[in-house]
């Protein structure tokens, strides 16, 4: 394969604006734009249509909840308005996707504070960017008893469960991290040595 | 890893109807869709208006030219109106994409038609979702000598032009091939322009 420059100019303003917007979208190059503008202009006209009306709406409308930073069409989320959560317990994750995961394990009534991101000075994303005012704010509002920390387990989320624990229990508060472990379903045999290693670790009587 | 399904309901009704809207692009399953709605969502909300924008636009304006097939905003394409092109060479294309490669291999005067597609029997793609019709009446309107095919060298591409050719001597026209010069198996629109011009060049009559 010999290398090429990518021409996606078309000479046709609408059809050009449409492959340059279509690079908002993450992990989408020039080639990726052009191929997904020529697919919508020809097979789904209907689809790119409601695709339009939805990113305005959704720009129009979404905003971050007062209290924990997670989307909303409103000012404070269900979650947080709901009288059948527990206030005693804020749970501390990097995304809506990850409070999700939770919210299915069906074994936490507790609050959320969605941190947006994690903790990565290298991208420019510092405690400012996480919200870790806000977070300290709403840690700290008296009704909060524990904090329990559910970043992933990657590097940044890590460091960034580390650095809120550090701050948090400064203040006197009681903060916990969720479990390694081998995942439910898992079989040992199959699981990397450091999982099991961390198993181990934080074993706990039964 | 134990599988698990994708959950993709944030309960946010314009969050959610973004999510299922971005699966209109080609390739982009529930998990994607949503990983790209919370990265415009959280990260590039002017480039989701942007796009938002595009969207309409080009739904609105974008149509096929009524002699080429190609996209254009007008009746008529640039190309198709443009006194500069020799209209005894018509060049058979499956894709504006494929097009542009053409022109820009800087060996091509004449005009064009665009297949949108090729034939393929098992997706319901027949002669009339290629506007075969369309391409004999433009290719017998008195001005075309030669038909130039420069379908992909695939299967499909192979087996279109075959079956564009044989229509078209069976009306009396010089109908020719683009030559091997592209690799066998390989597609125009990741080819270079020097060997597509190399390919135009040795073109010989079938
Ligand atoms: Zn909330
Ligand atoms: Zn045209």
């Amino acid at each position: 394969m010999t290398a090429r420059s990518v021409n996606t100019q078309n000479d046709i303003p609408t059809l050009d604006s449409l492959v340059d917007a279509l690079r908002a979208l993450p992990g989408v190059g020039p080639k990726s734009a052009q191929r997904m503008a020529f697919h919508l202009m020809q097979y789904n006209r209907g689809g790119a249509e409601r695709l339009g009306h939805a990113l305005l709406q959704a720009t129009a409308t979404i905003q971050h909840c007062e209290h924990c930073h997670t989307f909303t069409e409103e000012t404070i989320c269900a979650t947080c308005r709901s009288p059948l959560r527990d206030p005693a317990q804020l749970c501390v994750v990097e995304t809506p996707a990850d409070q999700l995961m939770i919210e299915q394990s069906g074994t936490y009534s507790g609050l959320y504070f969605v941190l947006m991101g994690r903790l990565s000075p290298l991208d420019g994303i510092g405690p400012k960017e996480i919200g870790l005012d806000k977070l300290i704010q709403r840690a700290t509002n008296g009704d909060v008893e524990e904090v329990i920390l559910a970043t992933n387990f990657t590097h940044e989320g890590d460091a960034t469960a580390h650095y809120i624990g550090q701050i948090l229990r400064a203040r006197g508060l009681r903060v916990s991290r969720i479990a390694r472990g081998v995942p439910a379903g898992g079989e040992l045999e199959y699981t990397d040595a450091g999982t099991i290693a961390h198993a181990l670790l934080d074993r706990r009587e039964v």
